[in-house]
């Protein structure tokens, strides 16, 4: 059986999110990977929140990893419902990994996206008054350094065209990396 | 021994982080509880994010309880890394709660940054194009369905004087409620 892919992302909120999901799933299979798009029971949970999260968390409980889109939504950090899930895939034990539609680092998004920051006492300070965390991650350091800890690695490729929202070229790479991954490891489901 | 409860939460990009979370600690103390605040052991991991996020993990590891601070940072969501933390401690099966100095539901946050939203097809949707969830909750789904389904609840108390972020009346009620469904027995999961 092959192994299966959570496909936790964003992606849910675009217009063409059936679409992207179908597409997104195909790739998985070109990987070797059966990719687990939460949408794709929406038909059959219908719209009841509790019904949606138990589904989703049902999903992740079966999988066998968790790629996670973490391009910046809605400001610069990734999705709250994408990053609840990868601490939810993390804490169970299973590999996560990240990607990203944006290279920009998070220090240099806020700096983007404030205009520059306030520099004082040895740190970055935005407009709010509020320190700016500045590893040289694509986001907050809980999330990447779960990824690296659990074995995945978070791939950023600037999306150029279009919504980078999807991340095609990351999605890709990624997929690359976790099915290289899964064959020089021994996990194998096979 | 008083139950231990991690205080998650964006306070520890405070200028004075370390202050609000003595008094955090305080406030615990007098409900009951044994506070744990992330950056109580700051001085001993120092400033490398391999050894931040590896104290996190056993601080939440640790502890009984765990309390969100969910206002909103950096856009209309909750921390990344607070959501994270979020994640992995519902998923090792412990009460969480969470907290936030904004009363707004999500949908009304994102509508007042974004000044208004396009309806289409049944549903709103931001300038980006992108869908804004609707149920009346504080944030993303699964960040308010993991917490009512581990037994806690989500507080929201508006913070009408300074900087919102720290939420000290929706934090206080919040540890309240989470001291009355200790003496009860155990949260009611809904």
């Amino acid at each position: 059986m092959a192994p299966r892919i959570y496909l936790a992302g964003p992606d849910v909120f675009l217009p063409d999110a059936l679409a992207v999901g179908r597409r997104k799933v195909e790739l998985c299979r070109e990987f070797g990977f059966e990719g687990l798009y939460p949408m794709d029971q929406d038909e059959a949970v219908g719209a009841d929140p509790v019904e949606i999260f138990r589904a989703n968390r049902r999903l992740m409980q079966g999988a066998d990893i968790g790629l996670f889109n973490l391009t910046p939504f809605r400001g610069p950090s990734a999705d709250a419902g994408t990053v609840f899930e990868l601490g939810f895939m993390y804490a169970l034990g299973k590999p996560v990994y990240g990607y990203s539609g944006v290279r920009a680092a998070y220090r240099e998004r806020v700096e983007a996206a404030e205009g520059g920051l306030q520099g004082k006492d040895g740190r970055q300070w935005d407009s709010a008054g509020h320190a700016v965390e500045d590893f040289g991650l694509s986001d907050n350091l809980m999330i990447e350094r779960a990824i690296r800890e659990s074995g995945g690695v978070v791939v950023r490729a600037e999306e150029t065209a279009g919504d980078p929202l999807p991340a095609w070229t990351a999605f890709r790479d990624c997929l690359q990396r976790a099915s290289a991954d899964r064959r020089a490891g021994s996990g194998d489901a096979n």
